[in-house]
This record gives C-alpha cells, sequence and structure tokens, in this order.
C-alpha cells in the first residue's frame, strides 16, 4: 500500500535542493521498499514567494531553474499558484509535512520560526535542517506538535543525517541518560586536527576556508555558537529542558595555541572542542525549589577545547567527522559517529525524518 | 493517555530476568514518559511450563523465586494457570507481545522458532534477544510478520541494547547501504585486545574465560560462530537475504598468534575479527538470472580476522565493546559503538523494541 505525504518545502539553498535530489533520484525505491509517495505541492523562497502546484511540482526543473540563476517564479505549468508570502500560501493550500530549510538565524530565529509555528499550528508535520528556531524554541514547538497531534522532527540539525537525534530518542527508547558529549562542529574539527598535525591556528583555519569547511566570517564556527546551538536542541529534545544560551559555558577555539595542542599530545592526550551535557547528582530535572526559586539548573552545559585521553571515544573522531557519545543506565556508553554537513549528508536527516512520519501514518 | 501491552515472556534466565528488572524498576517512568503499562502476563521456562495470570504477574516475586533457585511453579497467587508447554498456553491465553528469550540454538532455532512462528500466527508482536530464530529463519518470519500485520523485532540480537540495528532500518532510513563491517563479538575482541597487550592466545583465552567473558567450550566465540550469527541477521534485516551460513567466509581467531597481532601492530594496524557484508557491483539484490539459476549471490560475506589500519574507525574499538560501520550512499561512512553484551544491556535492547511497538500503536 502506497502513502502519499504532500510537501511543502521552504527555502530552496543548498539543503533543500539536496532533499529535492533525494526525492527524484530515489521516487521509485521509496515508493517500493517503504510505500512512500512523497509529493511536492510547494516551494517557497524570499526571492519568489510560495509556488503551489496540487498535482506536485517537478524536482527536476526547479533545480535547472536554480541552477540557472532565475528566481523559481520561472516555473511555467499549468496549476501553479503564487502567494507573496509563505504565512498566505501555506494557509491557503495546507499540506501534509512542511519542510523547514531557510537559513539558520541564532538570535531569533525568524523566518523559520514563524513558519514552525504557523505548520504546527495548521495541523501539519514539520521536518527542519534549520538549527535556529529549535535552538531557540524546541520545548515550546515540541508542545505546541504534541498538543496539535503532529511531529515535529529534527535529525538534519545535529550531526547532518548521521542517525543521532533518532538514536537518542527511540535507538535507546527506555534508558535514562545521564551525559551527552560530542563532537558537533566539523570546522573546529577540521582546524584542530590540522593543528594536531603541525599547522598553527590561522593556517588552519585559512585552509579550512580554501576547502569550504569554514565562512568568511568564521566566528559562528570558532567561537563555539554553533556547537552550542546544537547543545540547547539536544537539552531540549533528551532532558526536556527549555536552556538558554546564558546557561552554557562556551568558550571556542581562537584561543587555542600550537604548543597546547603540542603538550597535549605528548600526554597523550587531543584538543577538540567538545559540547556536553550532564545532570547534576541529586537532581530531579523536573525540580522546582519549594521556595518558588528558580532551581538550580539541573543539567552542566558546556562547550570548551578539552584535552581528551587518546581512550576516550570521540579523541581520535578527526577531520570534518563528527561524533556524539551518549551515557545511560543501562549500555554505559555508546558512540555514533559520521558526517556532521553536507548537501546530501544534510538532505538524509530530512528524508529519514520524513519516513519516520509516513511509518507512523500507517 | 497510557497504553496497556500484556507481555508473555518465554525463557527465564539471564536476560529474561534482566528484562523483568528493568520493568520492575522503569515501571513508572515508562508510563510518564512514553504512556506504556507493560503487565506480564505470562512466563514460561522449560522447567515450568507456561504460567499466566491476566491480572499480571509479580516481577519482583518471580526474581526472588528464580535467584533461591525453585521452579516458577512455586509462584503462589490467585488466578495463575498453567499449561505443560508454550505452545499450549499460548493457544489460549495469548498476549500482545511474545518475549522470546529461551537459549540460542544454531543448528535448528529450537525451541525458539517454534514459539515465535506460532506467536506471529496469532497476530502477537515479537520482540527476541534469541539469535537462533532469526539467523536461521529471520526472512520468513519477517514475511509472516508483514501478513499477520504485526512486527517481529530483535534489536538485542545484535550489539545487545547498542541501537544498531533500529539504527539500520529507522535511522538511516531512506539511505541505501552498500556494506557493513562490524567488531559483533565481545569475547574474541577481548582475546585480540589483549594479545595485542602481549598476551598470547592461550591466556588471553583463560582470562576471559576467568572474568566470564568467555564460555567453558569457547568455539561459538572463537571459531566466529556467534559473528556469523549475527552477520546472518544483518543479511535478512538489511539486504532482504536469506543467506544460509554455508555462504559466508568463516574463519576464526584461534588460528590466530601473537607474532602475528605483533607484525599487525609494527605496521600501524590492529588485528580484530571483522564481519561484513558487502553488496557486489552491478549485482541487484533481487536479481534472478534468466536461465532460472540460482543467481551469485548479491553479497560477499565475511567473518575473519582482519588488520586494520589504526584510522579506520573499528581499529580502536578494544576489549568486550563492539561497534558496527556502515557505508551507504549518502553518508559515506557511520559507525555505532557500544556494549555487545550484559544482562541489562540486552535487556536494553528488548525494552527500546517493546517501546516501539507501543510508539508503533497509538
Amino acid at each position: 500500500m502506497v502513502k502519499e505525504l504532500r510537501l511543502a518545502l521552504i527555502g530552496f539553498g543548498t539543503v533543500g535542493q539536496g532533499l529535492a535530489e533525494l526525492l527524484m533520484e530515489k521516487r521509485d525505491w521509496l515508493r517500493a521498499a517503504y510505500g512512500l509517495d512523497a509529493r511536492l505541492v510547494a516551494v517557497a523562497t524570499a526571492r519568489s514567494g510560495f509556488l503551489a502546484r496540487a498535482e506536485g511540482l517537478d524536482e527536476a526543473e526547479l533545480l535547472r531553474i536554480a541552477a540557472s540563476g532565475q528566481p523559481l517564479t520561472a516555473y511555467a505549468a499549468t496549476g501553479v499558484k503564487r502567494w507573496p508570502t509563505v504565512r498566505e500560501g501555506l494557509a491557503a493550500t495546507g499540506a501534509d509535512v512542511l519542510v523547514e530549510v531557510t537559513g539558520t538565524n541564532l538570535r531569533d530565529g525568524e523566518p523559520g520560526l514563524s513558519h514552525i509555528r504557523q505548520a504546527l499550528e495548521q495541523g501539519i508535520h514539520v521536518i527542519t535542517a534549520n538549527k535556529g528556531p529549535v535552538a531557540l524554541a524546541a520545548h515550546e514547538l515540541l508542545a505546541l506538535a504534541a498538543r496539535k497531534g503532529v511531529q515535529l522532527r529534527m535529525e538534519a540539525t545535529v550531526m547532518a543525517g548521521t542517525p543521532v537525534l533518532s538514536t537518542l530518542l527511540e535507538g535507546l527508547a527506555g534508558a535514562r541518560i545521564r551525559a551527552l558529549s560530542g563532537i558537533l562542529n566539523g570546522t573546529t574539527n577540521y582546524i584542530l586536527t590540522a593543528m594536531s598535525q603541525g599547522r598553527d591556528y590561522s593556517e588552519a583555519l585559512l585552509e579550512a576556508q580554501r576547502l569550504g569547511y569554514a565562512e568568511a566570517d568564521p566566528s559562528a564556527d570558532v567561537e563555539g555558537y554553533d556547537a552550542l546551538a546544537k547543545t540547547l536542541i539536544l537539552a531540549a529534545l533528551v532532558f526536556g529542558l527549555p536552556l538558554r544560551a546564558e546557561q552554557v559555558q562556551r568558550r571556542g577555539i581562537a584561543g587555542v595555541t600550537q604548543e597546547e595542542v603540542r603538550a597535549a599530545q605528548a600526554q597523550g592526550r587531543r584538543i577538540k572542542l567538545v559540547a556536553s551535557l550532564r545532570l547534576r547528582e541529586g537532581v530531579e530535572v523536573s525540580a522546582t525549589s519549594p521556595s518558588g526559586q528558580m532551581p538550580a539548573l539541573p543539567v552542566e552545559a558546556r562547550v570548551e577545547p578539552v584535552a581528551l585521553p587518546l581512550e576516550h571515544p570521540l579523541a581520535r573522531v578527526d577531520g570534518v567527522m563528527n561524533a556524539l557519545t551518549v551515557e545511560c543506565d543501562t549500555l554505559d556508553s555508546v558512540t555514533v559517529i559520521g558526517p556532521g554537513a553536507g548537501r546530501r549528508q544534510t538532505a538524509q536527516g530530512l528524508l529519514a525524518d520524513l519516513l519516520a512520519i509516513a511509518r507512523a501514518q500507517t
């Protein structure tokens, strides 16, 4: 039995195009192996507004238009309707699943936050690769999704399509998680790995920029803000905590010197930018103090360079690879290692989320 | 909303007792966090037959009886009924989920295979930690489960509760898996790790036996039969292939010498017992030859000692830890590292499977 899901894709940059490619390339197989017919019924960009076509939009044509540099309004087919904004378009057309892949904004989460809120309010499932809205408001958004009886999934926001969120929430279901520690940013791991091979910080950064791993303004990565955003997402999903950025001890890698890297190596250690969340002993996650005061934060949250001993499962995760180690009551320690960025890698996370939604509906 | 699932637990050895402990210890939390009320309504052992009580059996009392060495027939409560066999008891009482945790038998899979077949035929979901039935007949049993509209889950059969099967089938949904390679047996990994630290094979084996990692007759582990059984399970789940033991190239570690281990180390390598499955190029998994002949096997399947370069993600997985590396089209390589055995660790796999069944029912 084949189940149809109508998708509205908000954002058509690298990740949105990556998903369109996977949907096109895997269409027959998704139908045969998973019974899923994913029909793209809307696409939106800031430049072109919200385009919808109930019979479906052709991914190949959209990709061709994007590659040519034209606006998506160049899409010519009978039955295409256009609204100037996502707000109006989504309200008028609906969908089964909203795919939110506009650019990450860690200040206020917009415009993604409004898109996600509206979709959930309309009873539409949401999958997203956009860290901003979920770093800032996952707690609120998950509660809204639960109230509306729909799913909000975000596998692609942490370690791209490497299955870590599904592992934490589904693969490890029933385990009590005590702590998480991860290498969640590929750019800084690339730089630290290059430094461990003898380059100094600025040389390694330039190299990362040349290879496209670091942006012209690298501060979101090297100052630890990207890893911090992922830490907030993990805190909301795993511990149900609406953690704020200022509650995380953050230190980036810009101050790490070649000498420190070498000194660590001489001691059999490797310096890594580690994002960590650890439940405090004896503090219940749901605790409220009798005085009505804000209770002590039930987790210790940090993003900082740490000199890990070589036997630590994260110590040998090099280059742009990411990894997450989970400590829990029944399994001691489980580590997942995989890519943390990339067009197809990120689109894979969206695809797995889409298939999870399809699975829950049969 | 709390959903009740009535469990019939077949086998009350280490793993069955481990699950009973987790159900007892986590009862309140499973209800609060997952909306699951797991009620144990039957338990069976070869010695005591099939005991059922519709109102539920008390795990603490069953554990106390087992610890005292008495048969479970010592369980005294109103409403307990007894049948001499699982066949009769299950037919008479039913359940929502059968938990099959009798001893592994790699020759014919019995008695587990008959228990699983009967439960699926009765439309009962099955979760199992028993490798025998699924190594020999997963392909047939999964088809039967699909026909009956129920789930057959087996997370605990490969790497205990470390979430690898859920990762392959659900976390990586949508990815095309090309190859798997894993350290799937803790005993042999312990021995090889000890050998890399200077001990010889027989010394390391004795040590593993003293620590309870190896059995008095270690052949199932050291000759690679345990890893082979897990390879057959992976072939059925990931590639849909009813692979037979004789189609796997198998070589154990009994022939590995201290000299070989040292020579590998000198070349920056580590010898590991690696179980692997790799799709052959250009062969479709579903291919049938036009002549009606058995087509070439679409995967290459091996269990053998391999000298891995240090940068291989499995090379540094030491001691009793297990790991699995997956290669797929969208993510290159993903590795999951975690425990591969143990009472609570295995019970965790059953618990995650139970929660997956509960999740699919809401």
